[in-house]
């Protein structure tokens, strides 16, 4: 795959935004591969993601930025600058089950997931030896019942140390501490085991049994300080019936879970996902 | 299609329960075209429905009722036998929108929905040349904002005098008296336009676009007492995506609506769909 | 809805086409809604759309047209420039099965597909009144199987005599001339009942029902010369299990035939299909 | 999990057959917790599925299967008493790929799949390290291009020596001998990354990138002498775009394969899966 440019913004909306950000690219020659925009009628707000081949410019990343700058002052833009070369560094951090973690570490060795898996963090050691064999760094950090700071600070200084880009929570059964969400704000990445806003909270598969569901879903999203509230990345279902009991619905769950997590942390690592308030831009 | 006999029933579950009523069905000859079953083991309850020929029995279905007297006292069965050569009555209800009305009556016309159609009552006169045209009498009936007993009056009238055996509320925007609700209990069939529980009350479709979720919904249910609350039939999903506005969630929502309602009502007139509670088994 | 110009094009590709394009529509003030590309990697042909809200520009779409002449030439593009206020004039085509019939009409009547209807052309005659309450005109036009011509010759004159932009196949039986498919190249559109190339030819239902598949479904396509071998607009898949006889596939089938119609229509009316070779970019 | 005894027959349709079997069952105390059924009405062949709770008869199995045998002679069943409390033997087999593996390892790990994993039998040495984390034994079986019979030789005599119930076939890239197959009939089960019977044959992602569909999928179906021409277990398909390229179909793919693998698979191992000529009864 050849090396590309990705341009991520965002802005009030007006005439001309689409126009001269393509003139920057193309009067340098840039080779523009997608290209996708959306507008949002309600906020007047405008979102965009180019991406550009890079050795069809006749300079780098960091000159690139530079011709960029007077346009991100005068649209005021939220503005990133990504080099597909550099792939992300993900954290991830998973407890027993192991549906989630597995699948993506397959998909990481098989290339189809463009990152670095910096290490895995978990309150088990249960994985530890599969984790290993892929090369991984596997941490084994308890959170006590009782006492959960030293846990997390323990979690949190090695997502520093590794200078982590992105936090993924593959079932990872605790409630991460705000200030860490804070910190890594949209780059903190949960499964939910529930179609969101459905069966908010503990034990969605038993709520979506007592209320006798069709269907049952997972939903990935950015963690913020409201749980279970966070910008929506992907979301999928399955078909359940009457005679799936509640372990039923917890095996046939985590086939959406992983789907649906793989597919938006993706989407997330492509740099194709902008959060605008409570929701989310994915440029798929 | 050759025709039926269908024995539905639910009892407290015990040994030998399929064994007895299947001895009684063949034990006369009968031909066992379908036999579903589901025992739900946290109630302990047990639930069944046979189809059998009706040609391969030498006597017809009073005398069957009457050999099944003893099995249904003995294992204290909530029991129905029906007929497939008795279509059900059934009053579709409708307001502005057409989508559902329109298709149910095309399917209804096509054999694809086995049941009379005994009329449609609307709170609009729009869709009155067309019912008309499938042959089907036409009853608008208004409801009057400020006083909606009068209204309601005359359309549990028509019901009664139409001797209706289900009611359908094709995206009818009235909510229907209690009263009536409770006399047809179980009959009453609604299209929520919403994933329930996700979205309950008013307006779900705005309530989607703020939330920012990824698939939308609809919801096939008996009503109860509890508005958005009544027993599942069925329901189903369609993805949307940051660039869909309302107005787009309204019309990709509008296919699931009447596919939903078609498929629930199917089921329920199939005599397939079984109340346990808050949930419904659905032999399908 | 505003009032909107699509500009539609193709051509090869090279540096410099989106910013040119739209630099032209805003140095007079265009405001771009939706804009979407696609650079085809192995024919190097690139792809692209735009959506312009009409009453920003100072100008009208002849105008526009004669600013783009410059660049269509330099750039080899094959272009279409549309206005959203002259909706297609479309007619469709069926024959007994009114199941896709009678849901464009529903939609078309509710706003849900933006196009005139011109006439509905049938070989029977039993939709003619439903058709007719629509205040849409019906001809009968009988295709005589042993000599199709004449009916033929009829039906061409009609769509000429309609001026209509496309024609659509709404489970019509007869298979259209190769003539009139030419002359409205990419404008007749047809819905195929199985999961193309899957199935081709007659009965595919039952040809599903032979070889055990688990899913059915129906392809929208452009009809060419090569019968089920035009480029696929969109499809879908349901369902289906052991227990459903070749009956209950025709029936099943109808709900996708319908909803995959309707989508693949609406994209052609909106301008969203460009054909390439074979196969379509479908900017939706 | 309570241990069960699961009874699998299919015999020529008649009446009273449901009535004999469950009185068998239940004249010695047996609790059906499952039972479905299927008559084939063109073939006039009834299938069934029983499963009973093993705890409930006052015997065992074998003296179960002697209170069957008269039924058994009587209707001409095909006709199989399974215990759940010996799981079925499975060998993997597997090239590269590791998607399906890595898959079925997790699912079976995680008591999702219930069997037990022989072997792994793979013509590459990349997985060893993985399978034998899981204690899984990992034989590295080359398949040399121009001489395959040895190492079908050798594949044979493992699958014989573990006395495997059941080989799947994981993403395996060789063709299995014929006589394999047939010494296993029924018992060897693959996924085909296509949605049969589409894009029969090599490079299945190829053809459909060049025939522009809309949808692409997976079929996991019985190896048999035909090659792709199976009796299907199971489907599925994912969406997909013009701006898919052939290893992003590849990508999407691996998903759908991974899916319907292991679903086949699961409802193949709790005994759920009837052939009937070419074609399968899932009582799922």
């Amino acid at each position: 795959m050849k090396s590309t440019y990705r341009v991520i913004f965002d802005c009030p909306d007006q005439v001309g935004i689409v126009t001269q950000v393509a003139e920057v690219i193309t009067r340098n020659g840039g080779w523009i591969c997608e290209a996708t925009h959306h507008s949002d009628v309600e906020s007047k707000r405008f979102f965009s993601r180019f991406e550009i081949q890079a050795d069809s410019l006749t300079f780098g990343i960091d000159e690139l930025r530079t011709q960029f700058e007077p346009l991100i002052e005068k649209f005021d833009m939220n503005f990133r600058l990504v080099s597909s070369d550099q792939p992300k560094k993900v954290v991830l951090m998973a407890s027993k089950g192991s549906h989630c973690l597995s699948d993506l570490l397959d998909r990481w060795r098989s290339g189809d997931l463009d990152c670095e898996i910096s290490c895995v963090i978990s309150n088990h050691k249960d994985m530890q030896g599969l984790v290993e064999w892929y090369g991984i760094p596997y941490h084994h950090v308890v959170i006590e019942k009782d006492n959960k700071a030293p846990g997390f600070a323990q979690v949190e200084a090695l997502v520093d140390e590794y200078k982590a880009d992105c936090v993924v929570l593959a079932r990872y059964m605790q409630i991460l501490p705000q200030a860490l969400c804070e910190k890594y704000r949209h780059n903190v990445i949960n499964i939910h085991h529930s179609f969101l806003p459905s069966f908010i909270g503990a034990k969605p598969y038993h709520q979506a049994s007592r209320r006798g569901v069709k269907l049952i879903g997972a939903t990935c999203h950015y963690v913020t300080e409201q749980l279970d509230e966070g910008p929506i990345i992907d979301q999928d279902v399955v078909r359940v019936t009457h005679s799936d009991k509640v372990e039923d619905l917890v095996r046939l769950g985590k086939d959406v879970e992983k789907t649906v997590l793989a597919r938006g942390l993706r989407d997330h690592l492509e740099d194709r996902v902008l959060v605008h308030g409570n929701k989310t831009i994915v440029f798929s």
